[in-house]
C-alpha cells in the first residue's frame, strides 16, 4: 500500500522557463529511456516476484517508490518551463502574460514561437505535462519488462538504467538554467546508484558465472552446445570478424570457450503444403501438391 | 549489403502440426523478447555505431544478419504447425484436409478446435506467421533499443538475450514435437553464445569498472555524489530494507560505498502559476495569483 | 513523494485458483477502465493543476496514491490465480505441479487447459501480471485525460470511475471464488466513492449551472448561439427525433432552451486548389485550374 | 444505412493559408479530444445500445452522423491552410506556388518554413489532412468508449465533449484567420449542445440520484459499504486532506455520508509460491518453499 | 455532409446465436481488412483530393458514405452473435439467459464457453461490438492511406478490397448460420464491385502505361534509369531467380525491358564521425578521428 | 539464410550535412511508405507462401534481402545528416563542434537550430537513424500486409511502392545537396522497377481477367451478384456520380457490366435485445422485453 508527501523528494527550480525544454523534459516523464517506464518496470517485477523469500520484492518496491516521486520532479519540471510560453501564433514566450512575465521577475530569457513548441502543451494539456515522449508518442506499457526470471529482469534494469543515465547526461548538457542543472545532477546520481544496485543483485544470485547463462535453471546438456560458444561469421564472402573477447579465450561464464565459425546453411529449403481449396487464396496457389516433402515428414 | 540462401540456418521439421503450438510460437517472432526485435536492434546499433573504427559495427552486423535467418526458422516453424489446422468452427485441426493428411503421415497428434488458435491465422494470413506476439499484439519497433552509448546498448542486448533465451526454454518445454525441440535446442545454444558476446564486448571496454557507471563519458564530480551509492528507503515507517550486495561495501564500479539512507523529502510543495485567462481552463483556476513562489525563482 | 508499506490495502486470497479468471482481471489492471489509467490520470491532473490554491492538487493526489494501491492487489491477486497453472499443451491446471497442489489444498477447483489462458502469463511473464488488458494488449498512456480544464477532467473521471466499476460488477459477477468476491465487494465500494467525490469537485465548482459548459471561461456571445441549444436531426428524410430531455424545455444549464432543428448544408462543396507540379501527384491531378475558388477567398 | 451531400454543414473559409495553424488542427481531427473520436464513440454505442426500446439509439445515431460532417470540415480546413505551403527546405509559405500565390490573393499573411510544418503533410499527404492527432500519432480507436452502460457512457460522452470544447476555444483563440474563427465559432455552439444533450440523458435515466452509482443495477448491499461513501486520506503522517463537498455532508446520490477516513493497510503482505521447476525462472527462484502461505489458503 | 436513415443497407439475420462466431466478425470492422478502414481511407482520400475538378472526390465520398453502412451491418451482426452468450466461468452460451433462449427460439447451435470468447464482448461491451480486431487489437488510423497521388491511392484501394474480399470469403466459409451467410454474400458482392471500380479509375488515368510508374509526374530522366527495370538477384553465390515476366521481355509500363542482374555492392564501407564529447556516448566512443572520410566529401 | 557485406548497394555521400533533412529521412525508414515496411512484407510473404512451387517465393526472398541494404543506406544517410548537428538550445547546426567542422570542409551549408530537429536524434539514438517516421512515430508491424492470397499480395506491394517511390520523390525534391539527390535517383528507379515486377508477378497469375476477382477461388455465383457490378450512389437527394468508366460499360474483369443504382435501405431497422440482469448495464436498459424481433429470427 502507498502514501504520499506533499514535498518533492528534491527541489525543483526553474528560473528561466523555456518552453523548448519542457519538451525535451518530456523524453525523461514517457520515453522508453523516462521514469515511468522504470517506476512501472519495479513495481510489477516486484508484485509478481516468485522467489523463496521476499527480499528482492522488497528492494523492487522500495526503488520503484522512489521512481513515482521522480516522475513528480520531471512533471513539474514541465509545468514550471511551460509558465509564460505562448499560446497562439503570434506570441512569444514569456511575453505573452504580462502577469506572469512580472511575477517571475522579467530576467534574461529565450524567447521561443510556438512553432518549436509540443503542441500539445498547448492544446491538449493547458502547459503541463503529459504521459508520452518528446514527440508527444505516448507510453506504452510493453515496454514494461518484468519475465519472471529474475536475472534477466536485473539486465533489463540496468540497461534501463544505463539508457536513463545517458537521457538524464543530454538533457543536464542541453540545459541552460541552474535550477534544471541542480535537479539532473541529483537524478544522474540516482541513476548511477540504480545500475549499481541492480548489478549488486546479479552479483549476489551467482554474478556472471553461475548466474549465466539465464535462465540459469536449464540444463546445458540439453542445447546444441557445439554452437553455444561460437561466434557465427556472416560475412558473404567469409571474411572473418577482427577477433576480439567474444571470439577467442575462455567464455565469461567460464562454462566454454569463445570461437568463430563461419556461418553455413545447415537446414534445407522450407516447403509448404498448397492453399487449402477453401482457404481464400489464388486458385494458382492450390493446384500442384508438393513434391519435396522432407520438412514436413 | 545483404544476401541470402535458399536453405534455412538450422533444419526445421514438424511431425505433429500443432495450430496452438503456432500461436505461441509467434512470441518468439513477434513478442519484445522475439527475433525481430533483436534483428532490428543490431542494426540499428551497428548502422548507427559512431566509434573510432568500425570493429563493434562489424560485430554488430554479423550477428544481426544471422537474426533474419533465425526468423526465417520461426516463420516456417509457424506454417508447418499450421498445415491442415482448422478454418471453420465445424472443424477440428488436421481432420480438416484429407490430401494434407494423407501426406502428413496421419500419425497421432494432438487435435484443436479454431477456438484456441489465433484467429488472425486463419482469417488474415491463411495459415501463415505474420510478425506480432502470440496474442496478435503486432510489434512495435519502439523496442529497438539503440542508444549511441554502446556499453548501455550492450547491457540492453545482453537483457534481450537473457528474456530471450528465457522465452526459448519455456517454449521448448511446451513442445511436444521432436523437431520443434531440436530446433529449440539449436535456437538456446545461439542464445547461450549472443549473452556471452554482448558481455564480452562490455568486457573489452571496460567491464564493469572502468565501464560503468554508463556513460563513463560524465564527470561524477557533477553529479550529487552524496547520493550515488545511497539505497533510498521508501518504507513509509523507516523500516530499513534486508541488508544485502545493494546496501553495504564497496560499489561494483569500485568507485563508491553503498550504503541505507532513509528517504525524506529534501524539496517543496510545488506550485504552479494559475491558468492563464485564454487557455481553456475553468474561471476557478484563474482568479488568485498564486502567493508561494519560492519554486519559480 | 512517495511511501510505501509491505501489506496490501484490502486483503487478497485466491482458493481456487483460475488461470482464465486471471486472464479476466488482466482487464482491470491495463484495460482503459483498469487501475492504471486511472492512477495514472490522478497523478498527472494533480501534477500539472493550474488553480488559485492547491486544494484540489492534495484532492487528486490523495486518491492517485491509493490506486497505486489497487493495482498492487489486482496484480497480486492475478498471480494466485495462476498458481498450479498448466505451462505446456499437455498439464491441466493445478494437475501440473503436484507440490503447489499439496500446499493449496486439494479442494474443488476448475481445470483449464492452457488453451483458455493467456499465453504469455506463460511465456513471458513467469505466471504473473503484466502492464496489459485481458487481451494482452499493452496500457497505452494516451487514455490519460489531463486536459487542463478541472470540470472536464473531473467528468473524465467520472467516466473512467464509471466504467470502472461497471467492470468491477462483471468481474464480481464472473467470479466463483470467495476471496475474489470479497476482494471486488471492497474495490466496487470504491468506485462508489470515487464517483460521487469527483462529482463533489464538480459542485463545488458551480455544478451543472455555473460549471458548464466546459470551458466556463470562454465567453459564449463569441459562439454562434442559434446552435447552441439545438438537437440536430440528420434523418435523410427529416424524420424528427423522438422528442425528449435533449430536445425540449430549459437546458440544463440554465442558459437555453433545447430545441431540435432538422439539419440541412450551411456551407458549399469545398475546392482545393491542384497538386502542385514538384509534390508527388498524377500529371493529371495538376493541369486545370479551379474554377470555383470562392472557398479559398 | 448512410447518405452525404456534396455541401458541407458550414463554411469553411480560409483568407491566409497557415501550415503551421493547419498542424495545429489536426488535433481537432485525429486527436483523442477530437472529432473522429466522437463521431466513432457515438456510432458504436448507438449500434450496440442494449434497451428496452430504440430511443436512446436513435438520438446517438443522429449525433454520430453530424459529427462525419465536422471531420470533414476540418479536413477541409487543413487542406486550404496548406494552400501554398513549402514543401523544400529553401521555400518559405506562400512563397512557394506563384500561381497559388495570385490565386490566393496575395495578402498579408504569415510566412512559415517546413520547419515549424507537421512534415507528413508534405511527405505522406501531399498537402492534405490524415487521421492523426497534431504530433503525427495516429488516431487509436480504443479512445471509442462504448462500454454497455447507457449512463457510464453519457458521462463519456460528456467528457469528451467537455475536452473537445477546451481544444476548440484553445484553437479559436490560437486563429488568426476570421474564416477559421467563424468556423470554430459554429462548432464551439455544437460542443455546448453536445454536453447539454448527454447531460439531458442522464437527468432522464434518473440524473445523479437514482443513476447512481453506475451501473445502478447493482445493489449496493452487496458491496462493502463501510468504504462507499469515505474518503482516504494517504499522506504518510495522516494529515487530512483540506474539507470539501466530498468528504464531508450528504453524498450526490443522496445514499450515504462522505467521511475522511485516514488509510491504513487492512490486508497482510502478500506471498507468492515460488517459481517452478520448468518455468525458465533463475535457479535461487526454485528452491524454498513458502513458509508464510497465509494469502493462498 | 451526413445524413442517415434507421434501416440497414442489406439485411442482418442470425439465427444460431455464436459468440466465438462474434469474434471473428470483429476481424471484419476493426481488422486492417475491415470496413473502418476502407470507410476512413475513401472519406479521408476524398476530403484531400486536389485535382481540376471534383470528379474522384466525389466517386470516393459515394463509397465511403456506403462504407458506414457496411460497419454498422457488422457492429449489428456482431451484437446478434452475442444475443445469450455467457458471462461468467460456470456459464455455457444460451443458457445463460432463458428468456433470450425462448425469444430466439430454441433451435440447434452451437454452444460455447466464454474460453473461446473475445472477453472484451463481456467485460467491456456488454456483448456489443467494438472497434478492434479478432484478437482485440484496436484498429489505428495509420491503416488510412491517402498519399495525395491518386493512382497510389487507388492500388492501396485495390489492395484493401483484395484483402477485404479474401477476409469476406474466409467469414463465408467459417460460417454456419445462414444469415450470416447471406450477409456475406452481399458484401462479397460489394467487395468484387469496390475492386472494379478503383481498377476503373486507374484505368481512365492512363492505365498500366500512362499511370505508371507512379508518380507519373516524374521525369524519369532523373532516375538512374540503368536499374529501373533491372531485376536484382540477391542469391549468395549469384543464382539466378526463375525466370518469370518480371526478369524478361517489355515492362508493363511499355517503357523499359526487364532484365535480370546480379546485385553487387556499388558503395563503399560507411564511416561515421566519432561521438561528440558531450554526447552521453562512452569515452571509448570519441578518441580517435575517423581515418577514412570519404563518405562524407 | 542470410549474409552481407560491408559496403552499400549504392554510394550515400552528404556534403551539406542537415539536422531537418534527416527527420525528413526517417519517413523513409520507419514511415508507413518507408523500407522498413516493404522488407518485412516481402520476406513474411515469401516465407509464407502456399503454391505449388517455390517460384514466387523465391522472386519475394530475392527483394526483401534488397530491401535490407535500402534501410541500412537510409539509415547511413540519417547519420551522415546529422554529424555536426546542435545538441543544446543555444547551438546552431555545424558550429557545434570545431573539429567536426573542420573535418566536414567547412562549406556553405545550412544551420538549423534544435527546434526544427528530430529531437530524439540528439535525446535518444545520439546523432543516428531509428526506426520511426519523421515524427518519431514507431514502425508498427500491422502494416507488414501479408494475406496468404498472392494476388491481392501483389496489390499491396504495387500500393507500397507507388507510395514508396511517391515518398522518394518528394525527398528528392525537398533535397539540396547532391549526394542525397544522387541517392534518391537510384532509390527511385529501384522502386520503378519494384512497381514494375509485381505488377509483372499479377500479369503472369491472370492479370486483370483471370486473376480477378481476388480471390479468385471463390465461386461467385455464391455472391449477390446482382450488386457485383454496381456502382451505389449515396447523394442523399439521388443525384448521379459523373458518369465514368466506374458506372458505364464492361467491366475490368470481363465478367460484368458496371451501371449506376441509387442506393436505398434493403433491411430493417436492428433491434438488439436488452441488458441481462447481471451484465453490469443501467436498470432501465433491462425492463422491457423487445417488441420487434424480426432481425432475429
Amino acid at each position: 500500500m502507498y502514501f504520499h508527501e506533499k514535498r518533492l523528494q528534491y527541489p525543483v527550480k526553474v528560473e528561466n522557463p523555456d518552453p523548448v525544454y519542457a519538451r525535451m523534459l518530456q523524453q525523461a516523464i514517457g520515453g522508453i529511456e523516462g521514469e515511468i517506464r522504470v517506476c512501472l518496470q519495479y513495481f510489477f517485477q516486484g508484485w509478481g516476484n516468485r522467489a523463496p523469500n521476499t527480499k528482492y520484492r522488497d528492494v523492487l518496491l522500495n526503488t520503484a517508490t522512489e521512481e513515482i516521486g521522480h516522475i513528480e520532479m520531471l512533471a513539474t519540471a514541465v509545468a514550471l518551463n511551460l509558465e509564460g510560453a505562448p499560446a497562439s501564433l503570434q506570441e512569444t514566450a514569456a511575453a505573452s502574460n504580462p502577469v506572469m512575465n512580472a511575477v517571475m521577475g522579467g530576467g534574461e530569457r529565450p524567447r521561443h514561437a510556438v512553432e518549436g513548441m509540443l503542441h500539445r502543451h498547448i492544446l491538449s494539456t493547458g502547459m503541463a505535462a503529459f504521459p508520452a515522449n518528446c514527440d508527444g508518442v505516448p507510453f506504452d506499457c510493453s515496454h514494461v519488462y518484468a519475465s519472471g526470471n529474475i536475472v534477466g529482469d536485473m539486465f533489463a534494469n540496468v540497461a534501463a538504467e544505463a539508457t536513463g543515465r545517458t537521457l538524464a547526461v543530454r538533457l543536464f548538457n542541453a540545459a541552460h538554467d541552474k535550477g534544471m542543472q541542480d535537479m539532473w545532477r541529483f537524478l544522474i546520481a540516482r541513476d548511477t546508484m540504480h545500475q549499481q544496485q541492480w548489478l549488486a543483485v546479479i552479483d549476489e544470485l551467482g554474478g556472471l558465472t553461475e548466474g549465466l547463462p539465464v535462465p540459469n535453471s536449464f540444463d546445458q546438456n540439453e542445447e546444441t552446445k557445439e554452437f553455444s560458444y561460437a561466434f557465427f561469421g556472416t560475412e558473404r564472402n567469409g571474411v572473418p570478424v577482427q577477433p576480439g573477447r567474444y571470439s577467442q579465450g575462455p567464455s565469461l561464464d567460464g562454462k566454454g570457450e569463445y570461437h568463430f565459425v563461419q556461418a553455413e546453411p545447415l537446414g534445407e529449403e522450407p516447403v509448404l503444403g498448397p492453399a487449402r481449396p477453401d482457404s481464400g487464396a489464388q486458385k494458382e496457389q492450390m493446384s500442384e501438391p508438393p513434391t519435396n516433402t522432407s520438412l514436413r515428414r
